[in-house]
């Protein structure tokens, strides 16, 4: 099936030092985009193709969200307010061991009918039950990068490779990658055998790291050592892979990210609503370590929203730097797409041109706050809104959209009957 | 004009201590609420009211948006990224210099477009030229209430004491308060001209106070004391007002604004953004200072979205403290709501009521983003989204809605013609 999308304005992301931004035409044939360029280089329409007048607005790759926890969506909302330990301990560990693996998988679809509105094409998940999830993602058409939760209490390094092997090279929407919670919740034999996988399987590991002042000062008293350090002595990192959050590095962390090519992935939101503190990011970039993007789980953030994140991923960064020109609006964009693609392990959605996969949303810019087009880059990060979404494609498929004002989500199901259905569980688990 | 919503649910926000949320229906009849309550009690329908099915979403008040410069659209994305003193100096103040009154009512409609996408049902406004500014509202049916911005360059206070005395009581929709810039661009002897303004007209003053840290360094350079203490002392706030930013704030200034009733309108977007810092709204609140929340200008933040604003008033306040229960949700949205409009000086605004103002939102509670209600109040504050905005009615008058899935605005023009009329100012001020 062929669509062309003309009368666009187009900002493909392959040019990485500043944003280019034409108007023309985008064509894709099944999961692929087939034509990107100027109308009058592009393909004869033949009437065949379906045709989509874009009406000026903005075609763009997708955002990436880099981490996340999906399924938490039950607890949105229900325990805020609170210190992180007393959160992680009274109001998620206990509801979490309640979950079925079908609950997990109807919960996140719910979440995935957010990242649509938000003009996310894809996500990097871990928890609990990656085989259901992977059905879920699956049955919505959304594309999933799975990473293993590993801890003390749940999973394990064979359950691990069990899903390595299995979740991999079923279908072209989801896939798994090696990984672990954290080193605060994994022994350090666990953390060995995982090693032992990276090493087996030539493979990256991705792992939730430094994302709180304790978390490092604990780990520096059991091993004397930062959790970049130790992770990376361990040989976590020797094959590439990322470090979610990585808010209180030091120097010698950084320099440790740089040389081991690990990315890191900032969940700025997260970080600010659990008081966790704000991560070096003008450092990163400075450095040249990769840095993505994610909303972390719903429970801690609470919404799935790219755009919130963007704008708190230079905001916090110039409070951090105390400069208002620390982290400019592309460089955060770069984060969002390119950068989240290539540290998920998806570079074939990173941009678009002909070839790549047709990962691709269209962002109104029509709506009162993209106006005047001053800078349509710099509009996307500092004043963007799932308002401005007007379209998100996965893998050559509408899954959602509100091309004529109507908002509709293409994933098989009615939002309506997941919203019950989610109804149900989280009444089960929380109490009605 | 009667108007019956029904099957709603409502937060009223009279309650001050918790969020009270029950089902029921409002009625407005012209500018007021005639029934705010349980469908039981509500007025017997005869069919000629127009009926409006909220098929279960919510009701609340309008946000109130308590500082902003509307007009500074034209600018928007033009000069991000840049430090505070080049930005003013070499992107702000020039460009400023050409704009004509007509001008500034135009800009000013693209900000009310964008308030209305975001709820806002009224906005506290400093600008160059307060007539033109007041016309642009008045045509659009938008609450406006502007305070002077009197400074050594421009505006006096002949000028603020002729606008105080033409500019009110013109209609319902519009008025005008005693302001001026700031302490570091006013010479004592025009600040003291204002303090006699005030004390005149026994009336509250609003300006801009300790927004930087140089800021306050220099007013202490200058006369041996902090911002809030030198106004104070002056007489500034001998009748109430507020102060705009108040980030750079020490303990003796809580007691003065706490003694002399100064309410504090915060601005998380914007200090984020020029990287000006963290105001202490946790001891504000602590010591009983009242708070609002304001955008800012376009040109600062960029977007004009109350959403954005009160999860960065919690979430910011939450790192200032490292503390994840710091600013609790509720307090948030009295301070978009009940607070903004008690410091605006329109507390017929400040909640649902029999008797009150029909300055109301109606929010989308079938957005992912909503589900599951756990709780609804957190929702809006932790995960509210433009996209949640189904309907915003001021006065009585429903400005803007998407009740049928459709976008429309009701204020007199086409949003494309204002695009339009915009982008041409844009383009003669800034180059094509």
């Amino acid at each position: 099936m062929r669509i062309r999308f003309y009368n666009a304005r187009i900002l493909t992301m392959v040019d990485l030092t500043a944003p280019s931004i034409f108007t023309g035409e985008v064509w894709t044939e099944d999961e692929k985009i087939l034509y990107c360029g100027p109308e009058d280089k592009a393909p004869q329409a033949t009437g065949e193709e379906t045709a989509i007048d874009c009406g000026g607005n903005l075609l763009m790759p997708g955002f990436k969200n880099a981490h996340t926890h999906s399924a938490m969506t039950f607890l949105r909302s229900n325990a805020d307010d609170m210190p992180l330990g007393e959160w992680l301990n009274q109001q998620v560990f206990p509801f979490e061991a309640k979950l079925t693996a079908e609950d997990i998988g109807t919960l996140s679809k719910l979440a995935i009918l957010e990242y649509l509105t938000s003009g996310i094409t894809a996500v990097m998940e871990m928890y609990l039950t990656p085989p259901s999830i992977a059905e879920a993602f699956r049955s919505c058409g959304m594309r999933l990068v799975q990473v293993g939760g590993v801890n003390n209490f749940s999973q394990s390094p064979e359950l691990l490779e069990e899903w390595y092997n299995e979740l991999n090279g079923k279908d072209p929407l989801t896939s798994f990658e090696l990984g672990f919670h954290a080193e605060y919740t994994c022994s350090e034999e666990l953390i060995e055998k995982i090693a032992a996988l990276a090493r087996k399987y030539e493979a990256p590991v991705f792992v939730h790291v430094s994302e709180t002042e304790n978390e490092v000062q604990e780990c520096i008293g059991r091993y004397g050592k930062t959790p970049v350090a130790f992770l990376a002595d361990k040989g976590i990192f020797d094959f590439g892979g990322a470090g979610y959050h990585l808010v209180h590095t030091t120097e010698e962390d950084w320099q440790i990210l740089k040389e081991k090519k690990i990315g890191v992935v900032t969940n700025p939101a997260s970080n600010t609503k659990l008081a966790s503190g704000i991560a070096p990011l003008a450092d990163y970039l400075r450095l040249g370590i990769p840095v993505a993007i994610g909303t972390d789980g719903p429970a801690s953030n609470n919404c799935l929203d790219m755009f919130r994140e963007m704008f708190l991923a230079t905001g916090l960064g110039k409070l951090r730097e105390k400069d208002a020109s620390a982290i400019p609006a592309y460089d955060v964009l770069k984060m969002a797409t390119v950068n989240g693609a290539h540290i998920m392990q998806q570079p074939e959605t990173d941009s678009l041109a002909a070839g790549k996969l047709a990962d691709m949303i269209m962002i109104d810019l029509q709506q009162p706050n993209m106006q005047p087009l001053n800078n349509i880059a710099n509009n996307l990060v500092y004043s963007g809104s799932k308002l401005n979404v007007l379209m998100t494609m996965v893998h050559g498929r509408i899954l959602y959209e509100r091309l004529d004002g109507i908002q509709r989500f293409h994933v098989g199901e009615e939002p309506a009957d997941i919203y019950k259905d989610c109804a149900r569980i989280r009444d089960r688990i929380l109490g009605a």
